[in-house]
């Protein structure tokens, strides 16, 4: 079992099976990160969106790929994901036309985040959100020509931006490509299931992961979590629970987080604005039920806890 | 603030606003039900599927309707869950061309569950499902004309099947009728979020309710859970997570559910036809992100708990 130190100056911004390995690694080895934020070189502390210069075509800054020795097109990666440590430094958006509710909410609007204060950031006053970092894209690269863009997820994984692959976490990826090609990035510090106003609180971050090998398939992109909550740094104070009752999923989802929205509202006194960024930062998009007669239940469960007054 | 017994002789199987109110009482109160079983005189321990005589008009078995004193039309009734207690006996079932994957179990089943030995009941050798009791259905009657099912959930909540509504939350709902006219049933010993299969571990249940009364609208049915974790009985052990990326929401959930059987025959040994059921009875269906250029990544989590073995 060796240790590597990533080459920071490696990395890439789209998936292309051509693009040269960046490290070898055998099975078990730990390798550790020095990742760039999403957004580096195009948005900074202090920015309007007027003086950001978002290019999506740049926006992710890929390590990688990495091939584990030994892998073979049908076997699965095992990365378990042993340290997670953000930048100082944190932002938020809403951008034109994305997002759960861009009709709500159709101004541009850049937030910004000290992430220097320990456990949680302040996202506005009396809203303080947990850190709970994750890299919301983390694949095995597609055996497909040509280049293509991080976004949106694939069957490598790539940015699934599930916020559950946090520290103590195993993350298994089918391997499409001999080697497996990983590559990862777009390090969050926070994020909830859903990610409903299309940004976490995007930051740089130093990340250790150990590389496994698994001589079988497997069932897409799986993980398994450590022992505890899924959530336990937000579990202290409960939950506010919405429901989205709709004959579709999506409008159900709309739902749930529009109830939210109010409901932050008249129970916290928050503005609209904030209330739908922490439903991206911190509310979590649930399934209640999805078997009745063709009405479906879509909920948002937002944590007590981030309400500090 | 007085105590009622709620005679266990009332119950209906529809919403009808014109259903006369069974009892009234004030802000404050407490109420103390005996609620049957959905299925009671249709299923009972020992029967094969062949045996149940399965009456959907008659399915469900709604306690009420109850009135709150001074509750007006765009109030909002508030709920609190003091007591559950599960009878001694639960089922579960597929039942033919209903639930999230009938196509790939199209043959009728029936499982039988003994509630009676504490704090967990066994699906099969080495799964032990903790018992987080529940009621499906809790609602105000919506203001409609005539009769209509106790399914799919509506307006005033109904069937919800939010298996967040346990002992110690507070479910807010809205006032739609004068009175509220607040009607419940549906005893769930466990289910998971999504209650994949179409059902949960259905059985009696003793509950007692304390109703209040807030003089404001409400976004929808939501509600507020205790402190702690949302799966308390289930985290021990972390989770096993799948996804499903999709362009649409059911077709993601569905191949989250596929993957998680799948996954459970490889991981715990567990046949297909168990894996679904314990899919519905314990794993959560979440949806990691709704916001990445057309495709989504809906996931499933269960509960490594639950694995004895």
């Amino acid at each position: 079992m060796a240790e590597h130190v990533f080459d920071p100056s490696i990395f890439h911004h789209v998936w292309d099976r051509d693009i040269p390995t960046a490290l070898t690694v055998a099975p078990g080895d730990v390798v550790h990160f020095d990742v760039l934020m999403a957004g580096e070189r195009q948005i900074a502390a202090g920015y309007t969106y007027a003086d950001c210069s978002f290019d999506f075509d740049t926006l992710y800054n890929l390590c990688g790929p990495i091939d584990v020795a030994g892998a073979e097109v049908g076997d699965t990666l095992a990365i378990e994901v042993l340290s997670l440590q953000t930048g100082p430094y944190g932002w938020c958006a809403f951008l034109e036309g994305v997002g759960l509710l861009p009709d709500d909410f159709p101004e541009p609007y850049v937030h910004h985040f000290d992430l220097t204060r320990g456990e949680t950031t302040t996202l506005c006053d009396g809203v303080e959100i947990p850190i709970v970092p994750f890299c919301g894209t983390m694949g095995t690269c597609p055996d497909r020509p040509g280049q293509f863009a991080p976004f949106p997820p694939h069957e490598g994984g790539g940015n699934i931006d599930t916020r559950h692959i946090t520290v103590g976490t195993r993350l298994y990826l089918p391997v499409h490509l001999a080697g497996g090609r990983f590559s990862f990035g777009d390090p969050h510090a926070a994020q909830g299931d859903g990610e409903v106003c299309v940004a976490a609180i995007e930051c740089g971050m130093k990340a250790s992961l150990r590389f496994g090998l698994l001589k079988r398939t497997s069932p897409g992109p799986w993980f398994v979590t450590p022992p505890g909550s899924l959530t336990p740094a937000a579990d202290v104070r409960g939950y506010y629970g919405t429901t989205g009752i709709a004959p579709d999923l999506m409008e159900g989802a709309r739902m749930a987080v529009r109830a939210m929205i109010e409901l932050l509202g008249i129970e916290e006194g928050l503005d609209p604005t904030m209330a739908y960024m922490l439903c991206s930062l911190a509310g979590d998009l649930k399934i209640f039920e999805i078997v009745d007669m063709g009405m479906w239940n879509v909920g948002m469960c937002m944590p007590r806890a981030v309400f500090t007054g």
